[in-house]
């Protein structure tokens, strides 16, 4: 009689929804992609979830089917879905995380601020798109791109002709925002909503770098502002689950940058910084259990992405740095630039936590 | 080149060592009893921890082995650690935790205070022991109990006869206390050590029900005291990873009740209390990487056993009487008086977080 939650995707989200699982008493089942995936102690299926035998088969070992990822074709969880499998977030509304184009589309039906952007099909929308906007705006690809894959800072039709080729291009007008930020939200599907504190996100080379919690500087005016565009977007998309909200800050307000329904790289900083992690809540809510509390459990909270590998050589060396260091690596193979683990530090001064969590990353990282 | 840590018993300790390591990137091995058994994500083989041969394949398979429970026998432990198996704690401390007499000749050998004790093995012994503590003593069998089993308030030999034909008795002056408290230690190889903040310990039934983090009113000599008196036993005793000093207080004064050499009951507080837990320190220590801060995180955190059954039904009826419980299930086969879980509430008031802790745990909780 033990609820068992499915996830497809073996990476490391899956990975960290493991103690939320073992805690709260839920049985955990992932879709691998390989034997020696992070998630490998939940593993129960190797498959590929592109395929629609191997995912029916894996549902129908589960209650409930979540993610790690959103690469699954929405055709597959229309089919899974059709024939009574329950997905959350459900195919209707993960569709807007999958395809940026649908997403722009979908947000500009709701009161989501967004920056000015078209879905182009020519070199002639193009070509318009860019001198409405000084010759200078980003362009991504709907669909597949993440950790600054698929997205390009464009001064010429020339730089995205490739991408036009297969097809539409998403254009997004060049936000000179002061900071990146993420609000996290969770719904379940009997519509209770929680917000995790705002926090602010340091990107590096496009990737998420470091992420601290709260947000600095942030009045009670800017969060109830970024806490209802989350919640309205989770309302509005009928989200269940984690739904991180990527913004940029622009003066005193915000726009929508990106969309993710799984639990997310800026969340990471709550499993230490605050009373219920991402993790937790994203299953409670996938189960349509009670949310949690997400109140901050530490004046300051930061955390550092480990790039490239987080062998034993890597983590004895952070922990070394500081008693005070938290570590989550997170199993994989080590390959230049990979996430492969992450570092929080809490406490009651943010630059020395910040110092602390920053330094800690940096030791034994190889040259 | 991943180490891995074998842990002998699959029970709740086990089951809560997989997030540490999860984190840390240890591999978590599990002798398990049976294959439905709390650590069962990550039992490796299932055999029996009396069979040499058993411990001998799984020994074979880690680098280090710790434990969940303190019933290995100790000539087999012996035996492992001749053929160059890597045991936390050794063979030579853990007897100690698991023969209570053994435990008290090693004790009156440090400077730890004792309740007066003696070691009978005749009727005349108890009757002598009776006749000088006003006529009411505690007599415990050596070896194998726990939690209250195989330990009796007795007045008379009688009472006892049973346990003297097979053998020795332990024989303790019964202890006026005002309360029992548990102070934690680890330590590793290398001899570092590292205290966690002393708790009180509420028992029901000669049965761990409920710990308050930190023990209320005990001054900081009373703390320094009783961190003296762990650290004196790890050190003396050369146990590594962690060392639980069950204590009675007696005015200003305590005695040693019982020593656990494993994370124990009394620490799961921890979890959400500290910086880091009693299961991920005992990690560190076993594998001897730098053991981290224990520092409390909240001012006040109360953990309530759930006994009996953790099942859906309880914990989603727990989580309903506040957001801000965090609850624990051990994945067991519900069995009344079972420890089958536990709660934990953190926040600023005592009494608040206890009477949330409290009416979290009686939620749902079977007549």
């Amino acid at each position: 009689m033990t609820v068992t939650v499915g996830v497809v995707g073996g990476g490391q989200l899956a990975r960290m929804m493991i103690p939320a699982a073992e805690a709260l008493g839920l049985h955990l089942a992932v879709l691998a992609e390989a034997d020696h995936c992070s998630a490998r102690l939940a593993a129960t299926a190797v498959g590929d979830y592109r395929d629609l035998d191997h995912l029916l088969d894996f549902a129908e070992s589960v209650d409930v089917v979540t993610f790690d990822h959103e690469h699954v074709p929405t055709e597959l969880l229309n089919e899974l879905e059709s024939r009574g499998v329950v997905i959350r977030p459900g195919p209707h509304a993960l569709a807007y995380a999958q395809d940026k184009a649908l997403m722009r589309g979908r947000l500009a039906r709701t009161s989501a601020p967004l920056p000015d952007w078209v879905v182009a099909s020519s070199t002639a929308e193009v070509e318009e798109f860019l001198a409405q906007h000084s010759g200078e705006v980003i362009a991504k690809t709907p669909r597949g791109g993440y950790d600054g894959k698929g997205v390009r800072v464009i001064r010429s039709v020339a730089e995205v002709a490739e991408w036009l080729e297969l097809g539409e291009v998403l254009l997004e007008e060049k936000v000179e925002f002061s900071r990146e930020l993420a609000q996290l939200v969770a719904r379940s599907p009997s519509g209770q909503m929680t917000l995790f504190p705002l926090v602010e996100t340091i990107q590096a080379n496009g990737v998420c770098a470091e992420v601290i919690a709260p947000a600095p500087n942030a009045s009670d005016a800017f969060q109830t502002h970024t806490a209802a565009v989350a919640k309205t977007i989770a309302a509005e998309l009928d989200v269940t689950g984690v739904l991180a909200v990527e913004l940029f800050q622009v003066g005193d307000d915000v726009v929508v940058n990106e969309l993710a329904m799984r639990p997310h790289n800026s969340g990471h900083v709550f499993t230490e910084g605050a009373l219920t992690s991402q993790f937790e809540q994203h299953l409670r809510a996938v189960v349509d259990w009670p949310l949690g509390d997400t109140s901050l459990t530490h004046p300051w909270s930061v955390m550092v992405n480990l790039f490239g590998d987080a062998g034993h050589e890597r983590i004895t060396a952070a922990l070394e740095t500081s008693d005070r260091v938290r570590v989550h690596a997170y199993g994989k193979e080590p390959r230049p630039g990979r996430k492969a683990g992450h570092i929080v530090v809490s406490g009651e001064k943010l630059e020395e936590v910040r110092d602390i969590a920053r330094r800690a990353a940096e030791a034994g990282e190889r040259a």
